[in-house]
């Protein structure tokens, strides 16, 4: 296959990239001067090679810990669960939370065979015991199915450690994805929080 | 900046695609096997380094002279004048064209700036001149402003040779893109199209 059949084919891979934006793309591509495609490349090669889960929180980086785990001037007290690294991005794009995150990698999903053994809870529960004084753990799953259910585990596999275990409001539209919402409606819905009471 | 931001102001400088189409790429390719990245950078770069204008026809190749034109059951006595390399793509894709191609580089633009002198015309005049037995000229420019302005330009400019002069027909919608055309509209405008007469 020639060079651009194969990026064609590359770029198609892609979610939410057809073959006709491929080949656009790949047309684009070609238009600019080599560097700009050049600096692509490297790019897409540095975050192959460098970005790692944070062996603290599981969120992806080129540090280890990662730049929010190593900052000092976060909120020790607060630790916020999310899904997936995406969903940290999204949540530190708001701007307004500043304590510190723990990715679960995922969420309950029977229907995919996704179970509590798939998922960063016992490193969770861990850091909540240590003693490093975690006050309240805010958990911001999607506002879907999975994310409630994930949120009820989270909650009974909290509960003999004492944390305050709260859920962000549902200010995000159900069945959303958290990683997609725009930073107000995190904001709020941050803001809006509310006890998890069994 | 991080790799991952790195990666994300990269791909948000792809046509059509923003800063959160481009987050959710970053973070796709993230999720992936590293190969998957890896084969995807690689594709980039050999883009980048292999793909040329064509000598002859100045479509976009690996090779040169490209498949097209060293293809030797290509009819050599059609001529399709198209105004960029992904055009040629498109009208490959519709399978209907079994002659060879000349790629203009652009299209009339005096509102850009682009006059004849930046476009590929005297080689054209010169392929149809140089007794290989070009009997017929298709134009395929795009069915705009334009892309009429340079078809009158590229009429005027062979009438000298003798040669047929065609355009294909206006199956296509007007204001539209060649490029981003399907084959069947694409065939059908090859089919319909008709003689050029000053």
């Amino acid at each position: 296959m020639s060079a651009i059949e194969d990026l064609v084919t590359e770029l198609a891979r892609l979610p939410g990239i057809g073959r006709k934006t491929a080949q656009r793309l790949t047309f684009h591509l070609l238009k600019q001067p080599a560097e700009d495609a050049g600096r692509l490349a490297d790019a897409i090669r540095r975050v192959r090679d460098q970005v790692r889960a944070c062996s603290t929180c599981g969120t992806l980086s080129d540090q280890d810990p990662c730049g929010i785990c190593s900052d000092p001037r976060r909120d020790d007290t607060v630790l916020c669960v999310v899904e997936e690294a995406a969903d940290v991005n999204a949540i530190e794009r708001a701007g307004r939370f500043r304590g510190r995150y723990h990715v679960l990698g995922g969420r309950m999903s029977p229907l995919d065979g996704i179970g509590p053994d798939d998922l960063n809870g016992e490193s969770l529960v861990a850091r909540v015991s240590n003693g490093h004084g975690v006050q309240e753990v805010i958990v911001a799953t999607n506002p879907s199915m999975e994310g409630d259910v994930t949120a009820t585990w989270l909650q009974q596999l909290l509960a003999p450690t004492g944390v305050r275990v709260t859920r962000i409001a549902r200010g995000l539209p159900v069945g959303g994805d958290l990683e997609y919402a725009d930073g107000v409606t995190i904001a709020q819905a941050l803001a809006a929080r509310r006890e998890m009471v069994e």
